[in-house]
């Protein structure tokens, strides 16, 4: 593997350079990617010409540079979410018909919740097209259903690491979160984008049992009816669960 | 750039990575894979194993390769194709509600229509979690709807090199889709995967008037009505025009 001067490999580089672009920012001037990427302007630009001749980039006639096509399609047509998402998009597509309200799927990945199906309530143009966001376990339901539902092991080695980043919330608050739910079979939390919104979600469960994701609803305030979402959200959870094999 | 003992450098092998699942195909075995990647066992492995540390590819416990979590964040949350689908998504659910049909939107890739999304009529759960699939130009509606509002001389370019694998259809007759397209405004075709619907798309032209996608619904033949779909459809591509600048 040829590394450069710095020690780093093509690989790295290669990740360097796609990792580079800020959430929401879908093309930056080969400068500012160089910049970003922490590379030097000559090296990006001869990977950049690589990437773009796979497709992988795309690189404009004003330097502009943009993830490729050919990556969205290849990434996209075989998604390492895609059975999980097509088992649960007519649950979710229920629980918007008959609750009508916003819908989303999440998987833990370290200690986030990533969000990787959205529906929007009926009426509201809420942008579907964005997902793939992320969210910290400690103030999502989502991240709160899907870490109380893993190992003792892990949820310990996730407690002991937590920190707020604001001190507001201590370890010892997150772990009674995390009980609450383990007991109760979902989590709720009130909104932190919107705070008169509550959010609520349930476990989802493969057919080893094991907690493969979360699914849950963001509901206003007024709308909160516990005893209604819950056992809707937890029998739409067993539906998707069922055609999940492991 | 190293290369290997064949003459690829590492950038080519890791696309070759990426590239060897097939359409649907979420994982594969090690030496499947490295099969499929026409590379060898010992350098596949050390490549997965470096891609995996990234998470752009995901080396499970029996040798499983998928394409990694990571990947799919990063190239959804900064998707090409994200400002055309945040742009068109209202639109598409506005035709949904008024038409009950399925829409989709494809953007013009080589001699291909590559649908970045779909909605499915109310009722059916036809997946719209499978998107990034590719037609041929000359047998969607959405490819003759892009085509025939491309240049003259990438027509011309298409239509030279235009073979039918099946030796069904002949560039004349490609040639005077193409015509009938643009002259009406709009495209359409019998359905290919079901023969009983029919294909109706039109372009969707950014502020500068370039076409760049097509808005297309697919309807069973016994919903056909031209009168309706077709100034329906042509709104909501003006719609979703004025979003675009570029």
């Amino acid at each position: 593997m040829a590394n450069s001067a710095s020690g780093d490999s093509v690989v790295d580089r290669v990740v360097r350079l796609i990792e580079a672009f800020p959430e929401g920012v879908p093309s930056l001037q080969l400068s500012e990617l160089a910049h970003r990427a922490g590379l030097p302007l000559s090296s990006t630009h001869r990977l950049v010409r690589q990437l773009s001749e796979h497709g992988l980039l795309d690189l404009g006639a004003g330097g502009t540079v943009r993830l490729g096509l050919r990556l969205w399609e290849l990434v996209n047509r075989n998604s390492p979410t895609l059975a999980l998402r097509q088992a649960a998009m007519p649950f979710m597509e229920d629980i918007q018909q008959v609750l009508n309200q916003n819908v989303n799927l999440a998987v833990l990945d370290g200690w986030e919740a990533l969000f990787v199906e959205r529906l929007s309530r009926r009426g509201s143009v809420a942008n579907r097209a964005q997902i793939a966001g992320r969210m910290p376990v400690h103030i999502s339901s989502a991240g709160l259903a899907l870490m109380s539902h893993q190992s003792r092991e892990l949820q310990a080695e996730y407690l002991e690491q937590f920190a707020d980043p604001f001190g507001k919330v201590t370890a010892d608050v997150v772990r009674h979160y995390l009980a609450e739910a383990s007991q109760q079979g979902y989590a709720q939390l009130a909104g932190v984008v919107d705070p008169d919104t509550w959010g609520i979600a349930v476990p989802v469960m493969n057919g080893k049992r094991r907690t493969v994701a979360a699914l849950g609803v963001v509901v206003p305030l007024a709308e909160m009816r516990l005893q209604a979402l819950v056992p809707a959200l937890q029998t739409a959870a067993r539906g998707i669960g069922r055609q999940l094999a492991d």
